[in-house]
């Protein structure tokens, strides 16, 4: 997987890419599958790994968005998004902070919920959203982005189906995933890019059947227009050029950051408002 | 429109609706379309029409959702939806909480932004998360009606194209409106049901050419699946069955409100978080 994608950044950087954003764990399978501590040997070359994909965004000059598993401390591992310059410098990282956890996607297992909060990264390509999968669903996430200045938001992420589920479940919760990241773009008038990863990977314990991932990776622009979309079953580098400057055009036609009622939003920050 | 409104609802019960929509200020035009002092005559017989709306809610036997001008006070006037209970009996009122501002939408001018907060409203049919069109792009609104309990977001509404913009313009504008609602039906796990006005208004003052409501009233389930839709230009009945119990299955599925960082939460407060 690391070479094949170490390929695919060159092509990439060989036809003009300045910002390159790979899928959630992209150096592995996804072992969340199952409930392993064989697994949590993936993160311990965090330093290692991150010196390689250094090395590939200044050797590709790209911004490089990665998803690898961090081992910070003996039992305290992330999910963690590592932001490259194009000189391979680390422009920043973000640790996933909303983890999920239900059947074939044990992640509470691994990871341990992200402590650097919703910070934009800044790069050379500008200010980057930068979250991770489960955090898609949080449209707080997304608003938080927004409101310290991200200028696009990027989702590196691994979301598919079982087999066993109804067509027309299937087609729900894809559809739901393509809806909600769309959302974001519209709440906030900026563009989004969602990178999924895509085939079948069976479970390892033989408890689930496994997963196939549905891939369909996309761009949308400020108005949640769709710019681009990947397919549900082949591995692809989707192109898309992302207009920057259409966000202020945009706030400007639907100004919703104007009229926040922010003095009526408290309980946000509660569990639930039931006392 | 008063009339045309109450032989619909007669008919929407006799085949055996219990819960009715309206579209925003459906007593009127959308006088919103130009400033003038003269529309607030619209506002003066708000008790009146609460009287009225509550006779033919207990005469039909449904929960009405309808949209008012209600004036408060001398120069205080708001953008109210007032619920009904099947007995004619007032169940609440929400009060637009939102105000949109924009060319061809001057509502600062004659609302006053809503002091009722975002609180749900308990009916025989099920507790309601009843708000009022610039409402329904704000995440946050949706997501505080969830917390408290809320079974259903109802967004009556009033919004259109100008017919001077590009078919483009158009088509990501209606789509943006759909997929924002959407997305509240996705994040919170629980249907949408949204009542827009349609057909074509004349701006009264010339300064425009007049807003061309663009219909497609439309209910979504509680994972954002469309449940039925209306076209963007005829009048009409738009029945659809809501599963209230969907959402308890919904939200195991994908618990969102279980993962939720609510200590990481507290720019949602902040106007811009530049500082």
């Amino acid at each position: 997987m690391v070479q094949a994608t170490t390929h695919a950044i060159e092509e990439a950087s060989r036809q003009g890419a300045a910002l390159v954003v790979l899928h959630e764990l992209h150096q592995s399978e996804y072992f969340c599958q199952s409930e392993s501590t064989d697994s949590f040997v993936y993160a311990q070359d965090f330093e290692r790994d991150v010196q390689y994909w250094s090395s590939v965004a200044r050797h590709n000059g790209v911004v490089l968005i990665t998803s690898l598993f961090e081992a910070r401390a003996p039992g305290l591992y992330h999910n963690t998004a590592v932001v490259f310059d194009c000189d391979g410098s680390v422009a920043g990282k973000y640790r996933k902070m909303h983890i999920p956890d239900d059947p074939g996607f044990y992640e509470k297992f691994y990871f341990t919920p992200g402590d650097t909060g919703f910070e934009p990264i800044d790069t050379s390509v500008g200010r980057l959203g930068v979250m991770v999968c489960w955090d898609q669903w949080y449209p707080e996430a997304a608003r938080i982005m927004a409101l310290k200045g991200a200028e696009i938001l990027i989702y590196p992420t691994a979301i598919g189906w079982f087999d066993s589920d109804t067509d027309a479940e299937k087609q729900r919760q894809r559809e739901s995933w393509i809806t909600i990241q769309r959302s974001h773009a519209i709440a906030n008038g900026i563009p989004v890019l969602s990178c999924n990863r895509v085939g079948f990977e069976p479970d390892p314990s033989g408890a689930l059947e496994g997963i196939r991932f549905w891939g369909s990776s996309f761009a949308c622009g400020a108005q949640g227009e769709m710019l681009a979309q990947a397919t549900t079953e082949t591995e692809t580098i989707l192109w898309v050029d992302v207009d920057l400057e259409r966000t202020r055009e945009v706030r400007d036609i639907w100004p919703f950051f104007r009229d926040r009622r922010i003095e009526a939003y408290d309980c946000i920050g509660h569990r639930f408002c039931d006392e």
